[in-house]
């Protein structure tokens, strides 16, 4: 039972691009591995690119995955890993020819790993499976895993909230009348990104950009003053300390001819030791641990009382709504006000 | 505490408006209401609008919304009421001139009802809140509710598995490329509508919409072929009897200048009818209620746990596993398999 799990541990590819295929699948024996694999997670650098259709984001995603594999002199080569959760992405088939050749840069390259996720629609399941896919990933030793997805959709979010970095792709151009849209995206990037920074416009949308942080970050400049004040004044630290605050930066790229990407993977780097020197990563690491765990709990939860109940007591609470004897909050409230679960019955 | 709901149920506006504000914010009051409200709802015809932000889909909504109220001789007018879940519609502000000068349309007209969602984000939680204050226009006595949103994300679909029909709104000029993605939009439409139908190649998106429709229900013919011959053989009828399909007509409208509006109505209500004349209107009712108590359990069964268990003994859950000592699966499956739920303390 346990040979699929230790073949992806040992680094045999295969097994590795099986198992993810069973997480795709919902397959229950590759929950099992997962259980297996647990233990050896925690140790990689997680990374979200995200950004429309047509961002370039996949090119920077692969720039990005290839420096990591040749970096400058004296930095150590790290294994990559990228799960592409974008339908529209290279990865997934719908490249461009240029994108296609300039992956096989990596193609050969046995640190490297390549996975794009079947989207099917199933949004909510996409992030818990890509999540899993990413724990696989990890257990089998990538240290860079570079998560890909389209646009900044709740689910795309939820996604992105699995990394320890996010970086947010633009273009030049960027309309004022898209700014209102982009309000969503500061709450979650760590890094912004002007990509085709060769065309028109960049410096100026670079500008809007950090006039729109300028905005957020007024803020916390003064919270910071508030905290200094406090500190002088001998009071404790408020929670959530807004020295750890970090101000994204806004970088330009021309991901096709590789310019800005050392520069973008430096900070990348940067981030990861920010978020460690304050303890967000410990942080971030527990959160996620902990949604996992509750999402997964909620499910235990009603299949245990859907197995504890027969289907006739069921057909009987749905009916009892449609007759509008009770609604459904009512018919939860006693349900789960009941002394025993196993009273529910 | 009935005061509010049985000022809606009276009719009256301001209150209506003030429950449904207390839905938003998610005040337990307003649950209480909702509870009252309940035994009154079941009754209104809920259709959903959903297309790409350009697509013209709110003045679409809006000229429906007046045909309702000023129908064609000898038909009856109905109360309407449109709920838009949609950031960039002109419902909730965003709108050219032009719309807002339309809305004016509706805007004196007590038999009409306009609200916006706001989104904050939070797009799971808005499928829920969005049915919510549907089932408080309902109760209040609106004939027809129009929900209006945007794209086709998974929270859209959720959304609009609200509504009884759902009107799907494209543009001339869809591309081949865009098609690939348009394979979730027809699974969930009932009805598709070109609209914009005076630009140039609107009689090409209606081909292309139908050769679409043909490939999906080339399968059904089959299947209606099959039991037919089962019915000559006397065997009885498989699950999903094929003949209650209904394949989605594809439709012109200029929305702008209201040409296809009353052909879209009329055909609006032949799926009302439709529904209803094969049980489908009571199917889909049931599976609404079952969805919403099913979800409501799930929200119901974790809180419950989170009560019984301290939050010193729910910290050492999360501390294992950022200890690797077992699984966030593992975990829940232990607490799920134990005996009594309030073992699990």
């Amino acid at each position: 039972m346990k040979l699929l799990s230790e073949a992806v541990l040992a680094g045999d590819r295969l097994s590795l691009a099986r198992l993810i295929t069973g997480i795709e699948n919902q397959q229950p024996d590759a929950y099992t591995h997962l259980d297996h694999l647990f233990p050896y997670t925690g140790n990689a650098q997680l990374i979200g690119v995200t950004g429309s259709p047509g961002s370039g984001k996949s090119s920077l995603v692969n720039r990005i995955a290839y420096y990591y594999r040749h970096p400058d002199e004296n930095q150590p080569t790290r294994k990559v890993a990228v799960v592409a959760v974008d339908p529209t992405s290279p990865f997934t088939g719908g490249a461009l020819l240029g994108d296609r050749v300039r992956m096989r840069d990596l193609a050969g390259d046995s640190g490297v790993f390549i996975r794009s996720m079947a989207t099917r629609g199933a949004l909510g399941g996409l992030a818990s499976a890509t999540s899993q896919v990413v724990q696989v990933l990890d257990a089998a030793g990538f240290e860079t895993i570079i998560i890909e997805t389209v646009g900044v959709g709740q689910s795309e979010i939820d996604i992105a909230r699995l990394a320890h970095t996010v970086v947010v792709v633009e273009v030049p151009g960027m309309g004022d009348h898209i700014q209102a849209g982009k309000a969503g995206i500061l709450e979650i990037a760590d890094i912004l990104v002007v990509n085709k920074a060769d065309q028109d416009g960049a410096d100026h949308t670079v500008r809007l950009l950090n006039q729109m942080l300028d905005l957020e970050y007024s803020q916390e400049l003064e919270n910071i003053t508030h905290h200094h004040q406090r500190e002088r004044e001998g009071l404790p630290a408020e929670q959530g300390n807004p020295l750890n605050q970090w101000r994204p930066p806004v970088l330009k790229t021309v991901a096709t001819q590789g310019e800005g990407v050392s520069e973008l993977v430096r900070r990348l780097n940067k981030h990861y030791r920010h978020l460690e020197s304050c303890d967000e990563l410990r942080n971030r690491e527990e959160k996620r641990l902990q949604n996992e765990f509750d999402h997964l709990l909620r499910d235990g939860l009603i299949t245990r009382w859907r197995n504890e109940i027969t289907d006739e007591r069921y057909k009987d609470i749905i009916a009892g709504l449609m007759k509008r004897d009770y609604s459904p909050r009512e018919a939860v409230r006693k349900l789960v006000s009941m002394g025993s679960f196993l009273l529910l019955t």
